[in-house]
């Protein structure tokens, strides 16, 4: 029998349809795709030597040996302007707002054929200790009102480029489904006294059967109403509603879980396409008790198709238990 | 300098992004997929002659010549069980629903290589038909809240299948998306006394930079925030909730206008994969003044990628306007 789960947190509803269900390794590519790249292409932008490249670097980690760890800089088609003012305009039903804010690449390593599965601690740390500097550096400019940092893996995840990278987004606008997230917390918090992210942390703990991974400052689990195969959330353990309160001390714990998680991935399910997100509060917003930053990897392994688009519910051919199972198997470092 | 437009009906925030803009045709595919595809199969479940390989027929129009017209019956890999009661359950966290509800699949001809965008009105009346007379049916069932009408059409859309089918899905809830799409809804009512949908058309029509066809029940145009290339809405002219108050009389000016606008798409694009899907509203709703129902097209020419999962917002590559006057140009009978 098949069955509904509700996401209390997103309160987005998924099919978990049994009859269909495939196992959970059904979900593995064909071929790892690493054996094919190059440690160095002369046409990369991202590549070592090719720095002029791209547009104005605005963030480096030097290496220890090497050109450099990690490098940001303006996307070289960003889809928002660094220039201009922020106007809105209504006219009749059709509202604009000047597509101003800011659009970052972070490039995680000078390999081309490098991956963050396959990266030490150490270095998927200097990524994220990239993440956090470029975030509070963009919230300098008093346009934005929201950073979103994401990563996109493969075609299927929407790159096409091969070098690893991160990007980050900054919009003059809190998008909508952020505010419904922000609502639905809040409400919780009203009723309950408590957070829902903590609270839906707890439970995961407590129940154990989607845990993937744990250690000092973050827990990685299939939510229970996983939206699609080996979907996945890592929480911070201590409660904050930004992503800018991640401290120092605290980076060592994540690039560790996050590296783990998408080893998991890469061994389970050769090298999967993925997309991974931040999701924190808007900056007006970080202060507020009733929100918890966290981190959502998606692994792009099936198509979501009309009843998904015409409904916002989803359909889940693999029950996140199992998935959930099959990840805690692959045992990695 | 790109622009951010927000869709006053569904609140989603689309990034107009003009310095990535593509031209039109650059969305096309490179080749047609049905010249490679047979008139009949003996493999495939849907082909006739093979009624034996599918579920118990339920819906039949009977055709002048041939087997049969149109036939629904349930989709053998269904998602929702039509057997079992409805039941909720909590637990912590954790809200699940049991998933009985109804899901059938509705062959739209008997020829294999058929296409919508190749059929006559009449025949594509025909499949409309079916839609309507299934879409009460199911609605018989004292379990079912909700009823999605879709179409997925090429493996990009989520289908492997090739012989021309929708699909419908009845579920035992309304999913959290459509209650928020008729709140939405509910608020420009009471702030504006008139209907969101009906001020939209008014305004679409006025501008007419958007509009690709239009006849005597229906009007097919870009939403203003078009969230992806050649995304399109059909938008009854007369005022009603639901799908259900559709009339005989309206069917053959509603098979019209969708078959003209795929065709536009099948010309313009090579044969794009897409979705459509009927937006109703819930059959509690179905007389409510302040919802209208409507069908959404959505080709999928582009990947949506890690910044709109985590945002919510879209990234649209192409000026919905350039992509209206391309279908415009795109003249069918």
């Amino acid at each position: 029998m098949p069955e509904i789960r509700q996401n209390i947190i997103t309160r987005q509803s998924v099919i978990i349809a049994t009859e269909r269900a495939q196992r959970p390794d059904e979900f593995s590519r064909e071929q790892k795709r690493r054996q094919t790249l190059p440690p160095y292409l002369a046409s990369c932008p991202f590549c070592p030597g090719n720095e002029a490249m791209t547009p104005t670097e605005t963030f480096r980690l030097p290496a220890a040996k090497g050109p450099w760890a990690v490098r940001a800089f303006p996307n070289k088609f960003a889809v928002l302007s660094s220039q201009g003012e922020l106007k809105r305009t209504t006219k009749g039903i059709r509202r604009t707002i000047s597509g101003v804010g800011i659009h970052e690449v972070i490039v995680e390593t000078p390999l081309h054929s490098n991956n963050l599965a396959l990266m030490s601690d150490a270095e998927v740390g200097l990524v994220i200790e990239a993440y956090l500097r470029r975030y509070h550096a963009v919230l300098e400019d008093p346009r934005v009102e929201q950073v979103t940092l994401f990563k996109n893996h493969g075609p299927q995840a929407g790159t096409s480029l091969e070098h690893p990278h991160s990007q980050l987004i900054a919009t003059p606008i809190i998008p909508s489904e952020v505010r419904e997230r922000l609502e639905t917390a809040l409400q919780f918090y009203d009723d309950n006294g408590r957070c829902i992210f903590c609270t839906t942390l707890q439970d995961e703990r407590a129940d154990g059967a989607r845990l993937v991974a744990e250690n000092q400052h973050f827990i990685a689990f299939l939510p229970f109403a996983a939206l699609s195969p080996f979907h996945l959330w890592i929480f911070p353990t201590r409660h904050c509603a930004s992503f800018g309160c991640l401290e120092e001390a605290e980076v060592p714990s994540l690039a560790r879980i996050l590296r783990r998680v998408l080893r998991k991935l890469y061994d389970g399910l050769n090298d999967p396409d993925y997309n991974f997100v931040i999701r924190t509060a808007p900056q007006e917003s970080e202060q507020v008790r009733y929100y918890h930053w966290y981190l959502s990897v998606v692994p792009r392994v099936t198509q979501t198709a009309g009843f998904e688009l015409g409904s916002g519910m989803f359909i889940n051919t693999a029950l996140p238990e199992d998935s959930a199972r099959f990840l805690q198997s692959a045992t990695v470092d």
